[in-house]
């Protein structure tokens, strides 16, 4: 009977990197596990942020016991502020998460009538026929957190996003020892982290990069400036300890950073010795070899504290010679040419630029596959399902999962919007929703029609021409010359003499074209033909041509 | 005396990976190296290719004495079809370079017109004032050519695009012992690639990509397919090699490919033992087991072989489970996101894929730090200008050389346009050329204004909305009700009643303007604003808007 079955369904984060969510569903009862967003690709035009489709839980409403946040990234809690007023339940997230979405919710005016709830590891909760206990893991944003989700077929594992240090900067590793009992009682599905199954080896600790940023700073000859992402509190930490060490004062600038140094250290996430950490107008009391600055801008972004002082667009921060800049983090995919552009134009301004390619000022959060090995070897599931990864990283864990002597049969490399039905013996996919993205541009939020975007595309390409042609209404003749208007398409001075032309053609084109009263269709298809051919010989370029038709 | 110096002019490649082009000058003469195209980077919209700015040659092409090709790479050649045309000099280049120069003006149909002269190591020859010298150096295509250059005012050596392989495919190392015995002479200026400046180390050799195909081959389950760039002919030869040993047949696919094996067979580059490579249409009288297809779309391109493949879009060649797939090359920067995709596709067709991050199934052809090292130690130049690179890879290569010993005042960290003049003692940037992309757009070739590239990216974001007013010529006021017409903005169906309500809006907006007769540049402003205002609260998106007025 498919009711006694346990259900788990991906509505977001694989076969992509972001915007994760999945619903476990059980009789009567759905959990969701976060719910997160996705930057546009390249050739999503225009589009501001791509979320999760939710249909399927709009249409089980009923049902919905809860959000569980497993941390406060990005690709874990941006879509709330979408979603959760068209499902209005309650969210479930650590100290620093719930910090972290009630300051995004209030940016979106949702604060007041949304419902959080803290959780902790190792401190169990009832949503419906589940019971949920948090468990610690390590991640590039404390509060990292896996899920053991008892249900009535079994236990599940959610690792969320995580990785292995034994020597984290807040104490807390991933509770290898819980997983290991857990493994031995009896586990029925692991869901894990699948983001780094390209990797061999082992990821490093983050105290790797407190080393090199501590040598950095005590050799600086002037000022040092790190970027990183403002939700490494744990960077941020290691950079405050080494410039205390090393007699430096710690300046913060940039928007997202000021605002999460202040969350992270008003929840007690980030500590500093009195008198390091000061306020940026107290800087011209410090002689350069005394400053270290913390700033936003570590992926490039155009309108960053970090960008405008490359551009020497920043009326606060001049670079100068002597200047030492630490790029502590890695490019986004998709961010690679950004950042490039920023290190070349530190360098031109004659920076010292140190990146990941250069030293080992950066570490990533997420497990490589001695790490996924180990996971898996631990908590020995029955079945297996890799997430938060492309269709390549999620291939690759489950081909490590199959080299550990599960069998085929109980491995699943699943995509969005699939549905996975499992009993205690058996696991088949028994369905697909309906996919689709959901994209959010301006204040419009839904399956942004593809014609929009592929219009988008075609302009982005060659230009538009539109032509303006008044026909006389009762006489169904062309009256006067026609218009041409162009964008993108050819500059003015060189220009002007082919939409001379162009104006010309289809004159000639719609006089000539029989004594039939001319209709719109026919001028419509007729003034196209005759336009692209012309431009494209003229100009081997196919702008988008638009007709319209002033009737007289 | 200005004219006793000699001058160095870097016309393109420096600041930027691809457009490679230099001018060497002295008194009457000016020699010419490389002749490279770009392709266009991320905001040039619409832009196929970017070539470099030839103005200060067109100024002076009394004094060209011909064009030096280094090796046959796009980045080194592409260019030559543009701007032959207009300095018509002789072009110099080994064999293959040639070879590859020749296909290229063919298909621009300019090979009859062109000068090609056939230049080999250790064979001088004179260009006015210059004795040229080439030398052999290793990269990813073979004849890669330096060149020692013996102006009036000492050596200059240029590197080439090059990298140190004690083992390469081809038998012809980069010849080490000749740089070292004109060290020994003294070398004025060495001008040397510093496109992996970033990397410490050394490049791996060649072969090493060698063992690990062979190993691929000799242990896949069934058909294996291989993709790199056509060019990487050394590359080419070890699948050859790998798939004879293991008694396998090679099939080429892709034009490109096909091409490229065609030029280097017939000219002795490639060579297969009889009957290893073999017609397409003979494929299916052989096993799985015993085929390799070597491919075209080593970068995601999506109208190749291996992107129609894996998008089952290809007619003679379907995936199927057992098949390898190996992406034998690293996706040019600005590619990952295709290359990415190709990937995750080829593993959803059930194929398992093989690409740099999992087997070192690729080594670039640029030489890192170590090589760097190297060629300076040996050369010991008196100046040092780091060429072929972003700037970050500039200014690393230049810390290098001052790490090395050499003062600070000696090495150049030059960009596009600045004119070094040396002569035997001093070296100083004497000016600087007015620079400027060229792009080539269609048929169009020069700085295309930069108001289209502005226009394409706006056009991009939020689409257009194209407003048609009728307005009674005589009595100044507007007739009917104004048309709305929009692409890329809002979609039909939810986008229709907005475009309605702006039309009313324009009507009211005009009609209540005041008894006076209508103007063109006061509609224009009031309709701009008014809509733009209108649309961005109710969609808050900013499409380009664009008011035409027909007079009736």
């Amino acid at each position: 009977m498919a009711k006694q079955k346990l259900r788990i369904i991906p509505l977001g984060g694989l076969g992509e990197i972001g915007k994760n969510m999945m619903a476990i569903e059980f009789a009567n009862d759905i959990i969701i596990i976060d719910a997160g967003l996705m930057f546009p690709e390249e050739d999503m035009l225009g589009v501001d942020l791509v979320i999760p489709n939710i249909s399927y839980l709009l249409e089980r409403r009923e049902k919905l016991r809860g959000i569980i946040i497993t941390h406060g990234h990005e690709d874990h809690i941006g879509a709330l502020p979408y979603i959760l007023p068209q499902l209005d339940v309650p969210v479930y997230g650590a100290k620093l998460t719930k910090g972290l979405i009630s300051a995004k919710l209030k940016e979106h005016r949702y604060s007041k009538k949304a419902t959080l709830r803290t959780i902790q590891p190792g401190v169990k909760f009832t949503l419906g026929n589940f019971k949920i206990e948090p468990f610690s893991v390590c991640h590039s944003i404390p509060d990292g957190m896996g899920l053991i989700i008892y249900t009535p077929m079994g236990l599940v594992v959610h690792s969320g996003d995580f990785k292995i240090d034994y020597t984290p900067v807040d104490g807390k590793p991933t509770e290898l020892a819980k997983l290991a009992q857990l493994g031995a009682q009896g586990v029925l599905l692991l869901l894990a982290d699948s983001t780094y199954a390209e990797l061999p080896g082992y990821t490093p600790s983050e105290t790797v990069v407190g080393e090199a940023l501590e040598r950095i700073i005590a050799e600086a000859p002037g000022r040092v400036i790190i970027t990183t992402f403002a939700s490494l509190i744990s960077r941020i930490q290691q950079v405050i300890n080494a410039a205390a060490k090393h007699n430096r004062n710690v300046f913060v600038i940039g928007r997202s950073m000021k605002d999460t140094t202040r969350i992270a250290s008003e929840l007690g996430y980030l500590n500093s010795p009195p008198g390091v950490l000061r306020r940026f107008d107290e800087i011209g009391r410090f002689p350069h070899n005394k400053i270290v600055l913390l700033t936003t801008g570590s992926q490039g972004e155009p309108t960053s504290a970090l960008v405008r002082i490359a551009n020497r667009d920043n009326s606060q921060v001049k670079i100068i010679p002597g200047d030492t800049v630490v790029m502590s983090a890695t490019p986004v995919p998709g961010n690679e040419a950004l950042v490039n552009r920023t290190i070349d134009n530190l360098f031109r301004q004659g920076a010292h630029v140190v990146y990941e390619r250069l030293a080992q000022v950066h570490v990533h959060g997420h497990g490589s596959q001695e790490e996924l090995k180990l996971l898996l070897s631990l908590v020995k599931p029955k079945f297996f399902v890799p997430i938060h990864g492309e269709y390549r990283h999620l291939s690759l864990h489950a081909r490590l999962a199959k080299a550990l002597g599960m069998p085929e049969t109980n491995v699943f490399v699943m995509e969005n919007g699939a549905i996975l039905e499992l009993d205690r013996e058996k696991g088949k996919i028994a369905g697909r929703l309906p996919t689709g993205n959901v994209y959010v541009d301006g204040l419009v939020m839904g399956d942004l029609a593809s014609v929009i975007l592929r219009d988008r595309k075609l302009l982005s390409r060659d230009g538009i021409v539109v032509v303006i042609i008044a026909i006389d209404k009762d006489a169904g003749k062309i009256v006067g010359r026609p218009d041409i208007v162009s964008r993108g398409f050819v500059d003015m001075k060189e220009g002007e003499s082919i939409l001379e032309q162009g104006r010309d053609l289809v004159k000639t084109t719609l006089d000539h074209s029989g004594g039939r009263p001319l209709e719109w269709s026919f001028i419509n298809t007729k003034v196209k033909d005759t336009l692209s051919k012309f431009f494209y010989e003229q100009t081997r370029r196919r702008p988008m041509i638009i007709t319209t038709v002033v009737e007289v």
